[in-house]
């Protein structure tokens, strides 16, 4: 992966809607990127005017701590003009479709509209009615860009690459837009996937994705260089898909003994909130391997980027 | 109407409750005020440092998106500070009065409240108690002013003036704020008003404020400029006031068919949260009569213009 | 109680979690620096660039009207970028600890955290796993810092000092941080406290930290400089703790009557949010005695000054 961003490769007017729609050109422009945001992120004054006067609105109908912080911080650092909609408080009440809400929310001239949605598709519904650029931050269990590039910026930093690199992705792989904007983002850059998860949890097309299948938390582990966890649904749990906690635990959950199997350097991943003694011991979760706070700190500096190189316009840049 | 304000016409240091307090030549100057909002909505850099350092408190006591976020977004463009206070997360469930918490609220010396409340004369309440200036965003079924007045902005637009226009105003009259500010803005500015809607919902007093009353859509529509159809409420829908939403729809929904007898240029408006299928048929919302989009968009610019003149010093409008 | 602050007394980079952490020339510090910010909040252009760049997240856990928008407009005036974090519409309910919430968010890097929790200790533990500075904004039954710094600025507004003073403090003695926060502050800077309340209500250790105790309000307000009411949680009346609303207002509601036998200039305060007819009569709560609204307009002041201290960088306070 060339560090060095094409003159061709560009964000400038786009929407975000997954990872399926980016080359591994523009991939590597927003991870480059990023390492300018990061360092913003470490000064007294985290602050630069290149969203000045620009309007952000947060459009959120699914409940989110982490990924609609991150992004509202995102905003406030690039000092863009930061409003927030959550589904609960608003006209969606009163029976408004989603259409409507956002062709009214984008005649209000907003620049961007980050979206989170239940349904698979709402992003993009969105990117064809508005003018407004739409970054999908999560809809249904399609895509969710932003955590692929922040995942992929944490590796990359710590590994210096992704080409290569063995990654395991561990859990429940059917209703996961986690694994499926990581495999789609990995594949293209050239790393070598696992998924794994139950049985019951296999969706059909992972081969045809790229990644190996397995059922054994072993054979995938064996000889990782990164392991990613995904945070597993309680509500899947109730016997349907999953027989229980406890059976999960010993099947699926990631141990320090487990663990050993990996590469010595191994980092172990997950995109949050924990089931702590779920998919993930604490002793992991909290252990040397663990960079799940890298991660939150880094989906800040990813979204600056994203949200910088959407609104183009680089000479205002300076600080 | 004079486009020219005259020099006595000011809004500096008032409160905005109601259309009624309002003379031609004050509605004038904030229609000719948003004039000029609108310009710097259109910029890249949509924001003039006109309210810096002040403070604007949204209070809102009923749910809304579009009443908001328009406010906010225009708080934002004139860089105030802007603070969101929902009932629903606040210490009136703790049973403090609306009295209490404003005087609280104002105690932290904002320089205006917005406020939305269910109870009619809940902003003329707080513009007793309080020091700060209050714009009124909708009080129960009395008025909501900053709509008449995106409505205004958005006909004059369209038509080059209001006076000598044949407005039909449809649906349910006997609940409506919309139609109350639009019926005073309206008739102030010498626009010629039909109101229609069911007998059920027919409220006094509407001829004695100056508009043709009918209960026959075919009639209101017949050669107007334009068509404004009011929201109708669903809990009035189950048989007390209305028999059913097909009824009404076949009685007074607006389709093309019916707009036939309206002028060639007629413009269809909507305050939103549009019913389709109820009081509006999709084609005619999403048709070429339709300006709905256009009132959410002016509205930005006409709560600018009112928070703009309102906080006065007009010297420091410099972008 | 030295008005000029010395150079060794400092918050720069430290936590602010309870009264019992501080000094007396550190309580006078943030009262001396207060008396500079309230002169800021009566400018037209309320704001200092003092916390440019820093981020302040408000994580709210409990309901709060005044004290999240009082630490907000602190915020804002001092130019900070701010986030609200509530509760209900987290991924708390997804499970997550009190721990992970804020390990993530502080991933995010902000400056400061402000946090509300209804267990006592929660700031304590946030300021053991977090690297940002904790502002504990009520704890459950433990501390509530800023709101006793806020009252001792009020007293020392009015009475000009607060050693020697008499002040009474009075309702539930049992649940409430106030009285907690109020008794360790001002027995710090030399005021003389009598607490009174229901017998039901009387925790152990009242008089070890300094308090004359009694049952009696009428001894209580005897000859007193300020009364503190304190407020009386609804759901203790239920005959628990408390027998009914009537009788508590007869024996402990503060009334004029009762007032008389305080001093002629005494003072009288209420945290908020006030129960009128209950802890206190409307004609006191409204009367000349009052200064529970300057309270409210002081707590913007004291949190300002708070924030401000805690960022150090007296520097950048130019405005």
């Amino acid at each position: 992966m060339a560090k060095t961003a094409e003159s061709s490769v560009s964000l400038t007017g786009r929407h975000l809607l997954g990872i399926a729609d980016l080359t591994p050109g523009e991939i590597a422009l927003v991870l480059d990127t990023a390492d300018a945001m990061k360092e913003i992120g470490g000064r007294a004054i985290k602050k630069v005017p290149a969203l000045r006067g620009r309007t952000v609105i947060n459009l959120f109908f699914e409940p989110s701590t982490r990924t609609r912080m991150s992004f509202e911080i995102a905003e406030k650092r690039l000092s863009a003009d930061t409003l927030n909609f959550a589904a609960a408080s608003s006209s969606l009440s009163k029976g408004e479709t989603l259409i409507d809400t956002a062709r009214n929310l984008e005649a209000m001239a907003p620049d961007i509209i980050v979206v989170r949605h239940a349904s698979s598709g709402a992003a993009h519904l969105l990117s064809r009615v508005c003018r407004s650029r739409i970054v999908n931050a999560g809809d249904g269990m399609h895509e969710h860009p932003t955590q692929a590039l922040l995942d992929a910026f944490t590796i990359r930093e710590r590994k210096g690459r992704l080409e290569g690199l063995k990654v395991a992705i561990v859990g429940d792989l059917a209703h996961s837009r986690v694994l499926r904007s990581n495999l789609l983002l990995l594949t293209k850059m050239g790393a070598d996937v696992t998924a794994c998860g139950p049985a019951t949890l296999l969706p059909p097309g992972l081969a045809e994705a790229g990644a190996r299948v397995t059922t054994s938390l072993d054979e995938a582990v064996e000889g990782a260089d990164v392991v990613m966890m995904l945070r597993v649904q309680h509500e899947r749990m109730q016997g349907l898909f999953l027989p229980s906690v406890r059976e999960y635990f010993t099947l699926f959950g990631l141990t320090e003994a487990r663990l050993r199997r990996a590469k010595d350097d191994v980092i172990v991943m997950h995109p949050g909130p924990m089931n702590r003694g779920v998919e993930i011991d604490s002793a992991v979760a909290d252990g040397p391997w663990s960079v799940i706070l890298d991660q939150v700190a880094n989906g800040v500096a990813v979204r600056m980027a994203v949200l910088y190189l959407m609104a183009g316009d680089s000479h205002e840049m300076a600080s």
